[in-house]
C-alpha cells in the first residue's frame, strides 16, 4: 500500500485543530509552553491504551473510564506535572481538566480526555491550568499541531510528529499523530504519551482493537531504561470526515488502516527511543525466524533492555556475546545452537556469530558499522518464520549524569 | 540460634583443602591467580543451582550432571575463559578439566565439579588449564581458602568469604563460604560464583532444597545490572566430618542448618552487590507486609532493578516517586494507596511516602542519611505479612565506563 508522508501532525487529518501554550506549570524562563488542546470539530470515534503501572495517575484512571465509552471530541494535556499520586485532591484536578475544556468548546465533558506528564507526587495549580486550557482553546487552530507537539514535551529535546496519507476504497484517509519520550527524570518527569488523529471512518471497537495492535508492534517496543511510568498512554480520535466506508469488522480496509496507523506509531516510536535521555545512538534490534511472535518479542526486548548490550554500543563494541546471553535470559524458546547474529548500519553489515559461537570479523568492518547513529542488530533464531522488532538506544555518561545530577 | 562468624573461607570446616595458583588464563603481567580447586578429603554431599539463561556454558552443563548424582568431593574452577558459547569443543574441555583434576587427587571424575568464569566465545587454553590444574592439586592446604577465592576473581575488587560455625544437637558445625561478583565486562567477563563447604552430615536431596533455599533468599536477590549470565552456580559440598545426626527430614536441626545457610550466603549476596561494577553505594530494599512473599519479592527486585532508582541514590536524591512507580511496575499485587516508603542508613532514618503520596521531609536529613554507603529502603505495603529483602548498588558514571571504555 502507498502511504505518503505529510507534515501537519495532529492537525493534519480534515476537522482536528489544536493549541499548545504556556500556562506557567513548567516554571522556566523561556515561557515553555505546557497546555496543548486537540479538538476534533465533529464527535469521533475513541480508544485508547493505558500504561500497565499498578500505580496510575489521575488522568489516566479518569481517561480509562470516558475513553472507554467509544466516543471523544477533544484531548487536553498538561506537561510540568503528572498529577500522579495525588490522591483524591488530584483525581478532582483531573475531572476539573475535563470540564473546563468541556466548557471553552461548549461539548460534553464526557468527550474530553485528560493526560499529564512531569513531576510526581506535587498538586497541579489549578488557577494555572484553568486559565492555560481557557487560553488553548482560543487559540485553536488547523495548523496548530506543531505548537500542540511542543507543548507535551518534557526532557525530549525535538518534537515528535508525523501524519500520513493513503487511500482507502476511493477516499483518501489522513492519519497524523505526536508523542513524547520515555526517559524519567527531576524528580519525576515521567511518561510516554501518543496522540493519534484521523478522518477515517471506523467502529470504535475495531479501533480499540486496531490501536492495541499498533501499539503492540511500536510503543511497546521501545525501552529506554525500561521503567514504566505512571502516567502512560496513547489516544486516537478517529472523526469519519474522510467519508470512506465505515470500517466495521475485519477484512481489507481494516488491514490497510492497520498498516497506516502501524507506521505512524512506529516512526513516533523510534523517534523516542532516538530522543532517550543521553542517548547518542538509535538501536534497532530484529528478531527473525522464531516459532511464535512472542518469543521473538521477549528477545527483541532482552536485547534492547540490556544495560550490557547499551553500554557496549555506547562504546561501539562489536560485543554479540552480551547479545546472545540476553537472547539467552529473555524466557524466549529459542535453540542457542542455532543463533545467527548481524551487525548493520549505513557503513555496512557483518555477520558476528554463527550457531551460537562467535565467528571471525574483521575489526575494521565493524568499527565502521558501530560508529554510525543508527545501528541494527539483526539475530536470526532459526526455529521458524515469526519475528519482531523493537527499538532503542544506547546507554551513556549522560543518562546518569541527568537522572543522578539534575541539582547541579 | 548463636551464629559466629569464623576466618578461613571454604577451608574453615573440617576436612577441606584448597588453592589458588596463577595458570596463565588471565594474560596479566601481575601473574593473578586463575585456578581454584576445592577438595573434600572424604567424599561429601553435593547439591548446585544453576543460571536460567537458556544458553548454558559447558561447565554448567557438565557439573548439572554431576551434581544431580548428589555426591561430590572436589570442585574445580577457572577464571579469565568463561567456556561459554564453544559448542562440543567446549564440552570436551569441562570434561578434561573434571578429568585432570580427578587424576591428580585420586579419585573417581563424576566427583569433580566445574565451573569457569570469564571471557565469552573463546576455546580454553587446554595445556594451560592442565598444568595448572597440577600445579592447585600440588598446593592443597587446609588453610587454603583466601588463595581459593583470589583466584575466581575476575572484576572483582576485593575477594568475597565467609565462615561460621553453630551447634547442632551436641556437634559444632562449621560453614564456609566464597564468591565473585556478576558485573560483566570485557567482552564478557561473567558471573556470579557462589562455592560453599561445610562439615554437617546432610542428605544430599535436603542439601539441595536447602541450597536453593538459601539461594533464592540471597545471590537471587541481588541485582548489578539485570543480566543473568550462562555461568552462573553455587555448588555446597557436605562431607559429615562434624559428625552430627544427620539431617534427612524437616524439623530443627535442618531449621538450624537453615539459618546458617541463609547467612552464608546472604553475606555473600551483599558482598556481590556491594563491589557490583562502578558501585559507589549498597542498597538494601526491605519489603514489608505483602500478602504473599512472592509479592514482596517481586516488589524488592523492581526497585532495586530499576536505572532510575539507582541513578536517583548516586546523586543522592530521596526520589520516592521512582520508587512507587518501581514497586508499580513490579506486578506485585499491592494497593498504592496504602505504601508507606522510609530511608534509613547509619545517619538516621526518614519516611517520604504515607498511603502512596509522598510527605513534606527535612532535605537536611535526607541529604546526611542518602550521603552514607550503605542505604536502607523499606517499603511498607500494609496489606499482609509477608516480606523479602534485596540488594544492590546504585548506577554510576564508572558502571558505563566499565562496559563501554573497556579498550581505552
Amino acid at each position: 500500500m502507498a502511504i505518503t508522508v505529510i507534515s501537519g501532525g495532529v492537525t493534519a487529518a480534515q476537522g482536528f485543530q489544536s493549541a499548545g501554550i504556556h500556562a506557567g506549570i513548567k516554571k522556566s524562563s523561556k515561557k515553555k509552553p505546557d497546555v496543548a488542546v486537540i479538538f476534533s470539530e465533529v464527535p469521533a470515534a475513541a480508544a485508547g491504551v493505558y500504561t500497565q503501572n499498578r500505580v496510575k495517575a489521575a488522568p489516566v484512571v479518569h481517561t480509562q473510564k470516558t475513553a472507554a465509552m467509544g466516543q471523544g471530541q477533544a484531548i487536553v494535556v498538561n506537561s510540568g506535572n503528572a498529577n500522579a499520586c495525588t490522591g483524591e485532591e488530584g483525581a478532582q484536578s483531573a475531572r476539573l481538566m475535563a470540564a473546563w475544556t468541556a466548557q471553552g468548546l461548549g461539548i460534553e465533558e464526557g468527550l474530553v480526555m485528560v493526560a499529564s506528564t512531569g513531576v510526581i507526587g506535587q498538586q497541579l495549580p489549578r488557577d494555572i491550568i484553568q486559565s492555560g486550557i481557557k487560553n488553548a482553546v482560543d487559540h485553536l487552530s488547523p495548523e496548530g499541531g506543531h505548537e500542540a507537539a511542543l507543548a507535551i514535551m518534557t526532557t525530549d529535546l525535538f518534537s515528535k510528529e508525523i501524519a500520513v496519507q493513503f487511500s482507502l476504497g476511493d477516499k483518501t484517509v489522513t492519519l497524523g499523530g505526536m508523542s513524547k519520550g520515555s526517559g524519567m527524570i527531576h524528580p519525576n518527569m515521567a511518561t510516554m504519551l501518543g496522540f493519534i488523529t484521523t478522518d477515517a471512518s471506523i467502529e470504535p471497537e475495531i479501533l480499540q482493537k486496531s490501536l492495541k495492535k499498533a501499539v503492540d508492534k511500536s510503543f511497546n517496543m521501545i525501552s529506554v531504561d525500561g521503567d514504566t511510568s505512571t502516567n502512560d498512554m496513547t489516544l486516537i480520535l478517529a472523526n469519519g470526515l474522510a467519508e470512506n466506508k465505515t470500517i466495521e469488522s475485519d477484512g481489507a480496509l481494516l488491514e490497510q488502516f492497520q498498516e497506516a496507523l502501524d507506521y505512524v506509531c512506529i516512526a513516533l516510536a523510534k523517534m523516542i527511543a532516538q530522543d532517550g535521555e543521553g542517548a547518542s545512538k538509535l538501536l534497532e534490534v530484529q528478531v527473525q525466524n522464531a516459532l511464535i511472535e512472542a518469543d521473538a518479542k521477549k528477545a527483541a526486548k532482552a536485547v534492547i533492555s540490556s544495560s550490557l548490550v547499551k553500554s557496549a554500543f555506547f562504546g561501539e563494541d562489536a560485543n554479540w556475546g552480551r547479545i546472545l546471553c540476553a537472547v539467552g535470559y529473555s524466557e524466549a524458546n529459542i535453540d542457542p545452537d542455532r543463533v545467527e547474529i548481524f551487525l548493520e548500519s549505513a557503513a555496512g553489515r557483518i555477520q558476528v556469530a554463527d550457531q551460537g559461537t562467535g565467528l571471525l570479523f574483521n575489526e575494521e568492518d565493524a568499527k565502521k558499522i558501530l560508529q554510525e547513529k543508527e545501528i541494527k542488530v539483526i539475530i536470526d533464531l532459526h526455529q521458524g518464520s515469526q519475528g519482531a522488532v523493537a527499538w532503542g538506544c544506547d546507554l551513556t555518561y549522560d543518562y546518569v549524569k541527568i537522572n543522578a545530577d539534575y541539582r547541579t
